[in-house]
């Protein structure tokens, strides 16, 4: 969300020499991403995103998130599509960090969707499941179910100094969402971080999908859990039954959720808020005195959490 | 350098109901700027910079700042303009931040200038220095000699932690520098921090000069004294002649130095260097938790002031 690394323009002219992209324009570093340093180039042929791969992103999973999207544009999604290099690379080294050229999209994050945005981005979800159905590579969900107990471990000492309660909220969904964690439901690339912020729009139609850095392989269903978490909640912390209706029927419409999906939206809804609560908890409780960040506050997806607690039936969320 | 305060899709869509600008296509925070929030804008009609103004800049000054720029490109400096409301009004209020938004300038800066580059700044400082004559409003510079003693003082106990010396060098350069100061040679509108960062190329020819937020009324001289410390040093902290001269001569082409001012570029540039020493080591020595920048380090300019401590006589600037 910063920049982390420096990238001087003589830095970038070298860089360019391995791309027929012609002369730059513009470049200026901008405030987006995961943890690594982004920076807009226009050149005369265009907008580019240069990405310089920080701590977060291991420069061995870079043939996994730059293939999958090339894979998945050549299927017709709509994302980023690294640049490959004249020499055919999809990646180089700039200033010690692994780092990719990949195309700009145009269009704008919303910060407060509506529920036909909602619905749009349910059926891109979906389509985006189906294109990478045939991706030959494969990457665990390291923020799965085996994730969560370090991340519960790490936080428990210090989580009722978040929120009063906060360490029991914890406990009780860890034990039920793992007794309860469905095995063996429809599964392939799922994107696993598709917030507000992820998702482009122009003129009300998504004219993108960005941030692939958590993508890897679990339920389909998962991915809308987490979509549920993200998309369909007001910000006094209350459910928009509207926008999950809109969401989950928008994705049904692009491909059918079989009847286990269904019934696991419940507990799916619950790890995907666990897992967001553990991980932004984690790094209020250790703030990193080198980021260029401000930690999110975890109390958002511990209010989520107890709402997916009392959920009985999917029904609930609107399907 | 960062984004401090965020502005989402729905801000921008409110406020650019205001401005006839056509519609987004793009918006991202840069990390960019002195410490203020800024945004690059894309819309139908071109590339625009939102700039909300954090603490640094104060919504009293921006008249000043926003007439400068509007008065300079009037007179054909390349600098960004504020795009004026449909209302006439320059500037606005974003959450809560005092706001304007300018054009956008197409271009890069320069990590290493060269002597050719040099040149081609210091002439475009002269015809600055010219364009500004006729601009009506005034802004004392906060950071000229009076601004030196508090700054003095305020890091004079921890200044020996950052370096050895580095005390008695500020103490000596103070007085030196205060009794030598220069008064009444030929002044008007200062840039005062003409960086490589603030003066952006195109295939090797200046595109634009940004960042006015130090401008402010001072000696012409002194504009210059700050950029023979800010683009005729190498890494290593030796001067470079060749650069020097370039700059010099660049700018003294488009607007011819006086004898008086020539005298007094050894004392200007001590004055400019010790300037930006204090500044670096008060933001070193009091590091702001909020800030989203590393500070920079002071003792690149301990370095340049120690070398103009030695100079004797203009000449070996390169005049």
């Amino acid at each position: 969300m910063a920049v982390y690394t420096e990238v001087s323009f003589e830095d970038l002219q070298a860089l360019l020499k391995n791309y027929d992209i012609g002369k730059p324009t513009s470049f200026k570093g901008i405030a987006e991403g995961v943890e690594n340093s982004n920076f807009l180039l226009t050149t005369e042929r265009g907008g580019f995103i240069l990405t310089l791969y920080e701590k977060r992103v291991h420069a061995e999973d870079l043939p996994f998130f730059l293939g999958l999207l090339e894979h998945l544009a050549a299927k017709g999604i709509a994302c980023p599509v690294p640049v490959r290099r004249q020499d055919g690379a999809q990646s180089m080294t700039v200033n010690g960090r692994p780092a990719a050229l990949l195309t700009f999209l145009d269009g704008l994050s919303l910060r407060r969707p509506e529920a036909a945005h909602c619905a749009q981005v349910g059926a891109v979800l979906a389509h985006m499941h189906d294109a990478g159905r045939d991706f030959a590579l494969k990457r665990p969900n390291a923020l799965g179910p085996q994730g969560w107990p370090p991340l519960v471990e790490a936080t428990r000492a210090r989580a009722e100094t978040v929120q009063e309660g906060l360490a029991n909220l914890i406990a009780e969904a860890l034990a039920v969402t793992h007794a309860e964690w469905p095995e063996n439901l429809p599964a392939g690339i799922i994107h696993a971080d598709l917030f507000p912020d992820n998702v482009l729009f122009m003129n009300g139609t998504i004219s993108g999908m960005i941030d692939f850095y958590f993508a890897c392989n679990d339920a389909f269903a998962y991915d809308l859990a987490v979509m549920l978490n993200a998309w369909c909640f007001e910000n006094d912390g209350s459910y928009n039954l509207t926008k999950g209706r809109a969401l989950l029927s928008g994705y049904s419409k692009a491909r059918a959720l079989s009847d286990a999906e269904m019934a696991a939206l419940p507990v799916l809804a619950r790890g995907a808020a666990l897992r967001f609560l553990l991980t932004r908890l984690y790094d209020w409780l250790n703030p990193d005195p080198s980021a260029l960040v401000r930690p999110k506050d975890p109390r958002e997806f511990a209010k989520r959490l107890r709402f997916h607690m009392r959920v009985k039936r999917a029904a609930e969320y609107g399907i």
